[in-house]
């Protein structure tokens, strides 16, 4: 095997799988931090697919600091990922598809100017912007203040700078690329959960996994929720486009979503005063619990799918923000534990899960872009297998009042 | 014309003027920061009046990171800005004048470090200390409380960091200067309202100009307020310096202020426990609806003037906080569309604005360094013959109570 | 004298006391910052004792740009402070003994990335995890809500950067080495209080000093509280590991602390759900004011013990978090101005202090690494001295309820 001398270059036999080489781009342990980093499938002189890898640290406005780190295959995926805000996808890109979306929010926002405090709770939409990011692990859903403290819109994981962030490339063709991230939520006396992020992508491939393990690192059960929080905008969405997912019931999330049950798996073209409608859904899955939900355009040729595990998150939401493009025309795919609904309505309904000390928990989501009719369809029939003979029930009452 | 060969420098026609040279100090959109930089006219080789144009990156304490922007002209003005604190002014010096103040707050504090939800809303009071800071734009005011949501005092835009600043030089003499910034105040469905400040200044000049546009970037109307906080200590303000300002009628804030009415617009020496008396002012004009308002020494030899177009910003505050030189013994000359009260009364009793979706508005001032008698005497006649006959009705009584 | 050649380095005569060598690593009023920085006796060519110090710039997480400055002394200890954190202590080492402890913080976090106010005021917690962080200046104890303002947990000042850094070794064997850091609490109208941390210590020896003065550099009188909050886990405190200190009384800090009064001053083993009591004192000290208060531990060969003038700090606050080691197992030793009731209640029953305008006051702890059982035996024996026949009251009731 050759190798290419780069700094922060480390040769690793990784545990359970063949060869690979890794670099270690942030270390808060021993205080590493590579900052403008990359490295190309050429300069390891690696057969196949072409890729490069690359970091870069951002400036100017309230992104200052903030790092995006970008996996980008010649015919294949295009994934941009930030450390800074918990290994958040950004947007990914491929065969004239792009998943993802325009927010107002245009900057890669450093946590450090955010706080998620402000506006009664709200302050996580100053950087919303992402195609997913995780709402959790704390916890998750609208905000609420319960003994003065506010449980702040969608937790703190998404604004968690990575403590470790790690690069691995398989020697192996077709050489899948890791990114590794390690978020801590960490309070003394109050939590400490660590979440191992995972993506996992082939170069080439038109799909990638992320493969995130939380672990609660107390010595006491804690609490844990996490919502997938996974958006797309044009050219996916637009007039007509549909939601796919086969379903046991769907209900609206409140009264002004009840209006919109009809046809609440349509999407309708940007629309002024729309805001945002959301549906709460159960999720319907395969003998092994696997299921998948799609979001596919007008046409049935583009679309994006995530499969995921039933048993791990065992909800799904769907959020309809099919306002004007500028103030966010986009759709959320949301598998979790969890609605979104405030923790303590979760609570008291009896859909918070917890972690007991040093217990860990999984979870394996698979995001393709469908980037034509045959890669819609084989979605749709995987769609309609699972659902089978099975109805969907639709309940029109919202199971709270928030 | 000859250029010099710095790293950054881009030649620019720029449109609706002559030939310019420009620097892209900061850039979000493509991740520019020059961070220390400099130019000066013998560089350029720009003849006439010398000058020369500096960015700093500061260090230590709560000012880790912040950038001052500075302009020193031989003869003419020493303007200081920050970057970081949303395009304001730091302070102004020039013939023994200074424009500025000493606060107790002596850091050019990074937002980062700064909870402006703290001290139930007066955050903002931990980086107070500039010449000139911009109260605004999505509120601006005395905090107040409402439906959970703290509106902090004076806003955010003094507090944000600009997302771009740009440095234009004209080619042609007097070899004018323009420093643009870009501020965002970009929150996911509650605001997407964007400035562009820019000051201008001809080298040897005593005078310069700001002319901020401010756009409502999204679909939906937005509220606006806006109150450019300008603020003099020393040695313009003193025992018997004068304020000055042709007016149509002036009233006390509170009834605090109400008490130091019969003499409002004459300044005591710094005095212990006199804390802060404002008055709320309404300007008059000229038929173009231009106005001035000025604050001078008591000799009548020293002062700053700013000049306002009353349809853009047709009110004004003077805050007379004559308090000892160690709490900060200053004056603000505040044009606003808005008067100090919390947002939830200025709302109420008619004076917040509003912008419709893509409208932009224009605040343009000038402010000026009154160096000599002549300077003074200059303003103070253009003050009488706007007021002209009319005489300044005095209302003794608060048009609100917080 | 030999100097080494090194930026940063000034020659200096320190008034009041003999020549010396100094470096000023940050400094906000010049912007000076070192960054990554070392020197060592060796390098300055110093005879006696090796040692060397060392400033290192952190990475990842939420530590990204905190700072931490470390002395290392060949035979004697290691000691690491941090300068982002208010010059607050992280861990001293020598002899194989450790003063610190296991926080479930493991980073150095940066206050950037700190709110104060989130969780009701507990935002402390996320980043504590010092051997000793200096809790005040403006206020500290519990949070409370009072006017709207949350006066969080154990107020700023170990959160708040050190506006100025210097590092002083003296040219005189035994080559004696301050580390001076300067932290500003300012908010105008509010506060200016500032205070000039300062750490001596002899190479080689197991001792070493803090000696901070607290200025109010304001025209108006300003409270102040501080609770020198100084922890010790393993390997010194475990079973048995035993409190000393010649006192005047104890009394639990509130009802949960009254159920451990009969063996308050003796430690379990690690205990799930033991959480923590708190356990007010008043030391009784030798003629001059000094006393000493030591944790050592079951064998009486290891342990901690601080110096300090109850002129100074006339209160002793023993906190007993022997909870199991991921929940943080450690003992704090909290000499202070204060107990840790919230500050309402502290100014309620008179025990917050004021200093008027102008006016410093100081405050002195000598911290010492008790290596075996003779230096154990001496503080012991300095113990029963300054205690003499006096008995210890035991208050059984809680001075105060939260």
């Amino acid at each position: 095997m050759k190798k290419a001398c780069l700094a922060g270059m480390i040769m690793a036999a990784i545990s359970g799988q063949a060869a690979a080489q890794s670099w270690v781009l942030t270390d808060a342990e021993r205080s590493t931090e590579l900052g403008n980093w990359q490295v190309s499938s050429q300069q390891l002189k690696l057969s196949g697919e072409h890729f490069s890898l690359q970091q870069k640290v951002l400036h100017g406005g309230k992104q200052e600091g903030s790092k995006v780190l970008t996996i980008t295959s010649e015919n294949g995926l295009t994934i941009a990922l930030s450390p800074t805000r918990g290994m958040d996808l950004l947007h990914v890109n491929g065969h004239g598809v792009r998943l993802g979306w325009d927010s107002p929010v245009d900057e890669v926002v450093n946590p450090a100017y955010i706080n998620l405090e402000s506006r009664n709770g709200l302050g996580w939409l100053e950087g919303f912007n992402e195609m997913m990011v995780r709402c959790g692990f704390e916890w998750t859903g609208h905000p609420v203040t319960k003994d003065g403290v506010i449980y702040t819109l969608h937790g703190k994981a998404g604004n968690t700078p990575a403590s470790k962030v790690e690069v691995i490339v398989d020697d192996q063709a077709p050489h899948e690329i890791r990114i590794r991230g390690l978020l801590k939520e960490t309070t003394f006396k109050k939590a400490k959960l660590e979440t191992w992020t995972e993506l996992r992508y082939v170069p080439g491939a038109d799909s990638f996994t992320i493969h995130d393990v939380l672990t609660n690192k107390a010595d006491y059960p804690h609490d844990y929720q996490i919502i997938y929080h996974s958006n797309f905008g044009m050219p996916i969405l637009e007039k007509d486009a549909r939601f796919l997912a086969p379903l046991k019931s769907v209900s609206p999330f409140n009264d002004y979503a009840k209006k919109g049950l009809a046809d609440w798996n349509v999407y309708g073209a940007p629309t002024k005063n729309f805001d945002e409608m959301v549906f709460n859904l159960v999720p319907k899955a395969d003998s092994s619990g696997k299921t998948v939900a799609a979001v596919v355009n007008s046409k049935g040729d583009k679309g994006a799918a995530i499969e995921f595990d039933t048993h791990q998150l065992p909800l799904l939401t769907m959020w309809k923000n099919t306002d004007t493009q500028k103030q966010g025309y986009v759709t959320g795919i949301e598998p979790g534990t969890n609605y979104a609904y405030p923790v303590t309505i979760e609570k008291e309904q009896g859909r918070v899960k917890q972690l007991q000390p040093g217990q860990s928990t999984d979870f394996v989501l698979t995001y393709s872009l469908l980037k034509d009719a045959d890669a819609v369809k084989q979605v749709e029939q995987r769609i309609t297998q699972i659902q089978g003979e099975e109805k969907t029930t639709v309940d029109e009452k919202p199971i709270a009042v928030e």
